[in-house]
């Protein structure tokens, strides 16, 4: 079984969530400077969101490069990292409309947190798939930059709750750290 | 005829079918913990949405790759399954804001039964346009599941007037189900 | 230059439109009986639409098959088809609400009617960029069903503002007729 | 690292974007002529962004047609293409609800000039990483279509703030420029 569907649905539902989450912000009633400053919260938090899919679809479009077929638990588990991409229109939506609150820092990062172990479990399906010896296993080594994410995620899950500004810090932070393409991957 | 347009466009559909259901959650107005707590049931119904054209992809995914050609028939037969997918964001949402109730829980019941005998005339149109000695006519067999589907949403269908919670472990039971994909069909 | 992202580009714009159409199908606040029935107009509508996309989708896949190239007048011609396309969501919402009146049983006349009109100048740009004596100008002939349908359409542009419902008679009367697609190009 | 997949997924926001402005065309909640006619301001607002998105797809085809393989550096800035393509439906809405206003003009032009800049820098990127002597460098030359365009966004930024309807002016005589295909690169 090729990868050639497996990434076009991908690529679908990815391209959908991008584009979907821009309806998070609400055009404002009145056609003010003041209306439009207000919208920034939202808007920065549209951009981390958009940087988000892209930086999956960017890394999963190297994973797919590095992968010759695809079994059933790959495609599974694919499903399951594209569910919780599915929610991110969601979670961007509430946080944008309560900036620094608990619970919306809360659910935002849990999504990001599912999402990022969502795609360590695509990771290691298709390992299993292709064998501990692969080009694959080989490059994408011990992983680090994909753990220290997904450590990020849990730790603004908690500051989510003491102090939301520090969870903020740290999902700009991963997107930072995955700006630069997996190299490992990538030829 | 080749079938990759067809998937091409089946793709599509079932990406954006499964998307956009998830904006049948609806953001609470509050950040309260309780606000979150009161969208569990719309967030599970949308869950057993998102299986359910999962396994609609998936299973399609494994039809095609045993079909060699479509015409025009297999065309019109996969378009009528698209229409009763592409209802299934309605009926998410109206169960959502209903959960338990007879009506609600009778039409997603009824949108998931149409959807299911599509998918059989789907597969009854391939065989019937690759004739009964091919491939998939012998890997398909008696289809013990896709029959047992239809059946289990029969049931639904009139639990749904009678003790809806029946028709819910039914819906949750063709997913678990279907969550094997058809090794009958796979390699 | 080849048909291949005419063709994905073209499959995605009308995946879209016959998807998000079902939005303009809206929740009843209730759970009853009576709000589901006074849906079936908009439901009777959709499906008009559905079907429409639908084979206008078919019959866009047929074409393609029979071209080879397409040059910079088939793009912006191609482009044309999906505007008028990209339209039907908004006229069947407002159809939909107000089913039996003038102006959105014209508007949504007026919609299909200048798609039709743009598909034969669709297929008119293909002929002129591939020749007289093309497969393409030969399959299509005189292209009867095509003229028809513009002919129907603008009937059902005057009865709008007569007696709506001959409007509705020719609409259903036009899907009835390209239901069969179209053998001429077709093998 | 073939241009295929980049492809695909530009092509897929690109439709979605296409099609969902669609949306920010609100039905009116009467039948009557006037208030169709009210709807006239926002229905031409939005023949520009259809317009313009559709001029950005074919410019992307025929440049990609030009491009034998991407890298990391192309990856990301198409990504950045599509961040403020994906802000057309937003800007497309609220200028529509408030034409001739400076605000919402502004941010309409703002959006077009950041992915005309964007679409300059997607293609020194690409001649960055083909090489000075490409083809593609060649065939773009001195690209003064581009630095019009981006002139003319700057101009209509300025011009939002004086007298709004030579911003709208110079949106057009951008589309008109840019409706003849990029000829240098097409054969």
């Amino acid at each position: 079984m090729t990868t050639a569907r497996l990434e076009a649905f991908t690529d679908g539902v990815m391209a959908i969530i991008i584009t979907i989450t821009v309806l998070t912000i609400r055009v404002p009633a009145d056609a003010t400077f003041s209306s439009l400053i207000s919208l920034l919260p939202i808007f920065l938090i549209y951009i981390w969101s958009f940087q988000t899919v892209g930086i999956y679809w960017n890394n999963h479009h190297h994973l797919m490069r590095a992968t010759s077929s695809v079994n059933a638990g790959v495609m599974w588990t694919n499903l399951h990292l594209l569910f919780w991409l599915s929610l991110i229109p969601f979670a961007t939506e509430w946080l944008g409309d309560h900036v620094g609150e608990q619970w919306p820092t809360a659910v935002y990062c849990a999504v990001l947190l599912f999402a990022a172990v969502a795609y360590e479990m695509l990771e290691r399906a298709i390992i299993r798939h292709q064998g501990k010896d692969s080009n694959l296993a080989t490059a994408l080594g011990n992983d680090a930059k994909g753990k220290i994410s997904v450590l990020c995620y849990v730790l603004s899950l908690v500051t989510a709750f003491i102090y939301p500004w520090i969870s903020y810090a740290l999902v700009v932070a991963v997107i930072v750290t995955w700006f630069i393409p997996d190299r490992r991957v990538a030829p």
